[in-house]
């Protein structure tokens, strides 16, 4: 779908603009709800359910990697399935049960069916004693072994000599699953969205992430592009690091990129800057989030955290950061039970979907523009405009429209916000004052 | 006029040492005091008047740009005069009289001779409820109308069903008056001084600026100067952007400017950084300002105030910074009949002109200096300057005087200030430790 | 003696946690205590005697050169040596006496022996009455008379008609003597280790520096070094001019270097930045600062304190800072005779050892290094390292292992200190994950 006329702001603004925020929130609420249930890891059917039911809201192609792949230092690992799993008494009364909550479980637990020891099952069991109400998450992807885990009060009601173990899981050859799109836009060039799909029942790390992911892939698909835009829906580490793998001449048309997680507790914003520091998506995502008067922190990279780990090894660093609300490890529900449906506020989600679009919307107007009339101010009286001057920074974006500063130079000197910046670019464009500069970067 | 013997400080520094503060306000003053009754406005014989004046002030060309002359995105309006305007009664009494204050009328009113009811009286009358004692000041340059200005108190006074109403003004094809004066030195590279001179009786916006840029160009006028000085005595906007038009192969040779405006108020200085950012005249004056040991402020450079928005536009992009006391906008009396004789004391202009008369005698002196011993520190004590290396920071400049450093740059480094930096490059030059080196800029 | 196989940590490390502190700091400040009773200047026996103990205690060649010679703008003054001198009354009692502490003498004093009356003494003598019971320190190097430094408190008593003087100097031909190690290394690149060797008994300013120096040289003799050492004991100002003046081609093999002095006394750490401001010794000095945990300062370069004036003088500019305790002139018994044994201490000599030491141990690591791994991350649980990752940065090694990025730009990124990212490199060396890239500056 092309662009509109010349002066026409992009839709984006538009789609911003008379966006429904208590709708949003809550159809994000919702799909989150969905997903809740299932019981994701890296590899299996609760992974590929996931993708398919963001394939069914957004639409998705599910690729499969096969078990024994050589991606790099790494080897996609065989596949795990479960169906069931407890803990029982020797009366048969199941006292931990996976069909309460997929947690109990530790991620990638071999299988086992039998009566072990007080001693032994002790020896499996895994408690939080600073919250002993929740069941923590634990997982074992790259060592055999099996376990449950139950909240630390639970653990001292075993107190029977023997137990009943049943895990039914299978870890074998398979393949790894993720999702991905792809929006081609009038240029090649890319933005890339990735985020993780391999927890299970954890709603804001990170249900949130492939909520907000997918409604962005859905809104995006119908708005035309400058940009081309790929979604991936990856298991952590292993997932990118695939993706990378066999794609790596394709990496070098990624412009821009965004790690999502975390997106849905009541906290502030928290980006981390991608490892080239001062790529357009960090001054992007600065300045949105600078210009939301909210409270937020902005970080350096460093090689902790989400996939962007990856995405910024040496060998490909895309300029790409990752952006959260509360950082993983920083609020307490983290990797607990707690973090459930509760935790997950609509109205930050719909929140953090603004924020994001916002910074795209700024991505796809930074061009570098210029001015019809570069000597001297134009008598902006003379072209009706100089009631508007102020409020959408005409005088701002007459003086810097000089062909070397781009719209994310001006918003950063004027401190202007890009919507408003983006309302002065069409009203100028439209009484014939600027132009669109070559595109930055359209080098493909 | 060729500078002195090489070991000689540049004469501005004698002439500072010498300058009597207290006689040069109130000169300053007293010209503003003279000045003060003429009507100025964009064009007209208020304008020529003054510029007359500035000419037997400090010598001056007065130059005439014909009503119609497209300048760029502009047009150079027709010429407005005015002879007398007044509001009266049925019976004659003149309640609001243009011969009290000029700024009673709205400037580039449009002639009126006639009876008028209240009503029709009202829309046309101006004045401003948070100084009800103050006349304000309004204009009208592009766009025909007519209007008085009164105080917010007098405004109640208006109780009779009809009155007359006189504006005896002309707007006709004439021309657009400006002041230009060229001190050239012994390069063509240039220093603008720039100050808008179409302000009726307003003291500190802007006769503080004409009589302190009238007086700077009376001193220079006499004194051996490396850089060429260039005066112009503009009015606002449509001034400086016919100049720049008529002008555009000559801005290559500016290599530093300042914007002169609002120099007479008590508070402190105020500078406005170049576009550029970091020019030559950029740090100067924000040494000359950090030296004094007074508060002031610096800012960056925006697309507002006062005609630097003209000399830095993008295709001009000129080094050129405006130096103020309080901005236009941030004291009470701006543009209101309270902006008079008691607001500019002579004091803040004696202050004024001395600190942009050291700005500018650094800019003489700014150049890369060469000591003659670069290796080790030459013996002080043999050369007889031991006791005076601290003082006039002998040791700053013979370590930085390598070709690299300018003088400007020392003076950062050093933080001492640029009279006793220039004392000390007399001194080392005096005993032979120290030379020119290639004069910085000297493209001509 | 060749480097270790590849995956060993530099032995500087192992000599540093090895390091016994406390012995270090005795063995430092008996070092002091043997050196303190030696009447030094900047010619003369005494300083050639502290040259020969500092041979004796870490190996060193004594260099003269001979009184006369023309170093760049100084001439080598003529030799100073003295064998006794004193104030005696009439009765031949000694009032004042140089055996009691040779700060009693003004260094550089001409032979007197006469009897002058109390008023021509008592323009010969030098007190401090800030504080009445210290001999200040005094020397007139570039001027010849004589004079004799009491105490205030002494000032008062001299209360006789007339005194016996006498200063049994002799100042002639001879030469100026200076200290210089050099310690071949894999590369002729070097560091220059200079502290000043020149002041009589005064503890901290600068025997402190003379015994950290020679126990660093001592230290290092006997140790695999990639850099080439070279350590100058030399007399202040003349020296270093001197040295400079006969190796002018070798001062660009100097990649690093520290001038010494002040570190015993108990005040916090003091680094004086190179002209260069941002050389790596700047770096690695103030990141070993930063690391330690305790309070220190960091300053620009200046040109005053010690001899990095010379060695940064604009025709050498030398990477070389200035590392301090307490700067000179900013403790108060700064040249007084309360500098004596006691504001020395051996815990601050030894802690200023260890630092300098861990300065140099992050030069010698100070590489680009390349990860084996550019795409994504290694997976360090298969390689045996997952545990380590986080204690020795295992994860910011590996992501900025890229062969642009310098052990030290790792260290300022991730805030971890030198020691535990050496070890980190030797765990990723010792399974193949890194490989040293081409060693910086090796340009010989």
């Amino acid at each position: 779908m092309p662009l509109a006329t010349a002066s026409q702001r992009h839709p984006l603004w538009e789609l911003l603009e008379q966006l429904d925020s208590r709708q949003a929130g809550a159809e994000l609420h919702r799909f989150i709800a969905e997903l809740y249930p299932l019981c994701r890891s890296i590899t299996g059917e609760g992974l590929r359910e996931t993708l398919r039911q963001v394939d069914s809201f957004a639409g998705l192609e599910i690729v499969e990697v096969p078990s024994g792949t050589q991606v790099f230092d790494w080897t996609v690992p065989n596949e795990w399935n479960i169906r069931d799993a407890y803990i029982a008494d020797l009366d048969g009364n199941r006292l931990v049960d996976f069909q309460d909550n997929n947690l109990h479980v530790v991620g990638y637990s071999s299988p086992i069916h039998q009566c072990v020891s007080r001693e032994e099952l002790l020896e499996h069991l895994y408690s939080d004693s600073r919250h002993p109400e929740w069941i923590p998450y634990r997982n074992s992807y790259y060592r055999e072994t099996w376990g449950f885990c139950v909240s630390h009060n639970q653990l001292a009601e075993f107190n029977d000599e023997e137990y009943e173990v049943c895990i039914d899981s299978s870890l074998m050859p398979g393949s790894l699953s993720y999702g991905e799109a792809y929006l081609p836009g009038e240029t090649q060039r890319e933005v890339l969205i990735s985020t993780h799909a391999c927890h299970p029942s954890l709603c804001n790390d990170n249900l949130s992430g492939i909520a907000v992911a997918a409604m962005l892939l859905k809104q995006l698909r119908d708005i035309p592009r400058r940009y081309s835009y790929r979604f991936l829906f990856v298991p952590c580490t292993i997932g990118p690091i695939a993706w990378l793998h066999g794609h790596q001449e394709l990496t070098s048309r990624i412009d821009h990129g965004l790690v999502l997680a975390c997106l849905g507790d009541s906290g502030g914003m928290t980006y981390v800057r991608s490892r080239r520091d001062t790529a357009d998506i960090d001054r992007v995502i600065q300045h949105v989030l600078a210009d939301s008067g909210e409270g937020y922190e902005v970080r350096q990279f460093a090689p902790y955290g989400y996939d962007q780990r990856q995405y910024c090894s040496p060998g490909f660093n895309l300029p790409l950061g990752c952006l959260m609300r509360t950082p993983n490890g920083e609020y307490p529900e983290y990797h607990t039970s707690a973090d459930n449906l509760g935790l997950v506020r609509p109205e930050a989600l719909a929140d953090s979907f603004t924020k994001i679009l916002t910074g795209l919307a700024a991505l796809e107007d930074n061009k570098r523009y210029i001015a019809l009339v570069q000597h001297g101010e134009p008598q902006l009286g003379r072209h009706g405009l100089y009631d508007k001057a102020q409020e959408f920074g005409l005088f701002w974006l007459l003086n810097y429209a000089d062909g070397e500063h781009s719209l994310l130079d001006i918003a950063e000197k004027s401190g202007l916000s890009f919507a408003k910046l983006s309302k002065g670019i069409s009203l100028l464009k439209g009484v014939g004052l600027l132009t669109d500069g070559p595109i930055e970067k359209l080098a493909t």
